[in-house]
């Protein structure tokens, strides 16, 4: 019987906020040869519609399955929110998506008080308290947009005043009533520690790509496709903006990007 | 002799910004009904290819003929410069673009050192550099990028301590050294007083919208197409999500909207 299977595990994202996932799988899964496509040419996601996210996504889906990878994860909240069942249905590989991932790891390590932030879109759409609610209908989810924490993040301004201040103005009315905080934003976990400095209180902070990571790990054990590569590979595809990918890349992974391929995904239109 | 022309003037934008120019054509030319159109739905354009932009901007060319305009803004810096002499090209109506008028105010009124302020991709593009050293090239200009702008005004945080620290980190650097500030983007003309106060330092900050709103004046009177309206109206269309339109347009106007609809722009590709 094999009990490998060097395929690689494909992750993609409106972006570059997927790559804050990545590092997680890359950290966990040290065999595994990656595949990562973000979809620069049409962030951001947040703002468009459940049918467009549905096309865009099928239409990576498609492109993931040509590199004939073995696994996929939706690393985008949009997409993970609008798709995830969408790409399950046509699916013949398993698909994991970062929101059920974290509102599991979030029901299952609170406390009773937890505070899901993130983008305006988001929040708005309650998409992690409904999760939530569904596993335990006992804990009392609190919401707060941060629109700020995208732009400081990609500006790499992670231990500047204005970010200790922002992240004041957005999480001060609510630490002393709850136990966790949910980043329900792919961007967010590079805030983490400055998150955990501004406060002199023992929070939980969690991170959904962490539990992603276990269950990639768990899914791949189960069927016995774990790889055995000694040389793993990690590839990045995008659709626009290849030197902008390199940039924000290297900042979010902490290493200097180098194998990144600009494509059309428009031409995965049809599988 | 006909010297009234009561056909609506034509402005259009990426999304919200541009209402930062409406507000100074509304200001100055106040018999003139406005047709506002916010591309909410493909925003941002500062990602996009000249090619998509000049694709796009043509779109809502067709869009505001169809609704009979008499002159065209274009209220958008990326689209001013990708696309403003391919509509005059097609157009058989005035078009007239923020980065030509924003520079020939700053060529006109700078002792010498000019500061221009914008997103990442405006200043990349060094296009307000350029057309002004086309008029003046002894002129000094310095440039810098300013990206927590736009999602500070966004936030209405127009006089918060970290808008007020974001303005010294972007800008400590040159106003010692500089005469005039232009304001290459149009959601900063909502920061102009807190730069001002920030400074102890009379600066001449420039924004483009009051040098449009001129020429406009300027066209429409030298073609005897003033109007003489007495209830003039304004109607503002998108292309997606209105609710979001109704509360950022608000906040940049600083009264209440009330008519706006969506509208499909894809469904104007022919004239």
């Amino acid at each position: 019987m094999n009990n490998t299977d060097n395929r690689a595990i494909g992750i993609f994202d409106s972006g570059f906020g997927g790559l804050t996932v990545l590092k997680e799988i890359e950290k966990k899964l040290s065999n595994e040869n990656i595949i990562y496509f973000g979809d620069t040419a049409r962030l951001p996601y947040g703002s468009k519609s459940r049918e467009t996210i549905i096309k865009y996504s099928k239409e990576i889906y498609n492109f993931l399955k040509k590199k004939n990878v073995k696994l996929i994860v939706i690393a985008c909240n949009t997409a993970s929110s609008f798709a995830l069942e969408a790409l399950q249905e046509i699916s013949d590989i398993p698909v994991i998506g970062v929101i059920k991932a974290g509102s599991r790891c979030a029901s299952r390590e609170s406390q009773g008080n937890i505070l899901v932030i993130g983008t305006k879109g988001t929040i708005k759409s309650e998409v992690y308290k409904k999760e939530i609610h569904n596993i335990n209908n006992n804990l009392n989810v609190y919401q707060q947009a941060c629109p700020l924490f995208v732009p400081l993040v990609e500006e790499g301004m992670l231990n500047d005043e204005i970010t200790t201040l922002s992240i004041k103005k957005y999480l001060d009315n609510y630490i002393n009533n709850i136990d966790s905080i949910l980043l329900g934003c792919t961007h967010y976990p590079l805030l983490k520690e400055s998150i955990k400095n501004t406060y002199n209180k023992n929070i939980n902070i969690i991170n959904p790509a962490e539990e992603v990571a276990e269950e990639v790990f768990n899914t791949l054990q189960k069927y016995n496709q774990l790889s055995n590569n000694k040389n793993r590979k990690i590839e990045f595809y995008v659709s626009d903006d290849k030197e902008k990918f390199i940039e924000y890349g290297s900042l979010f992974l902490g290493y200097n990007i180098t194998n990144v391929e600009e494509i059309d995904i428009e031409e995965y239109k049809k599988a």
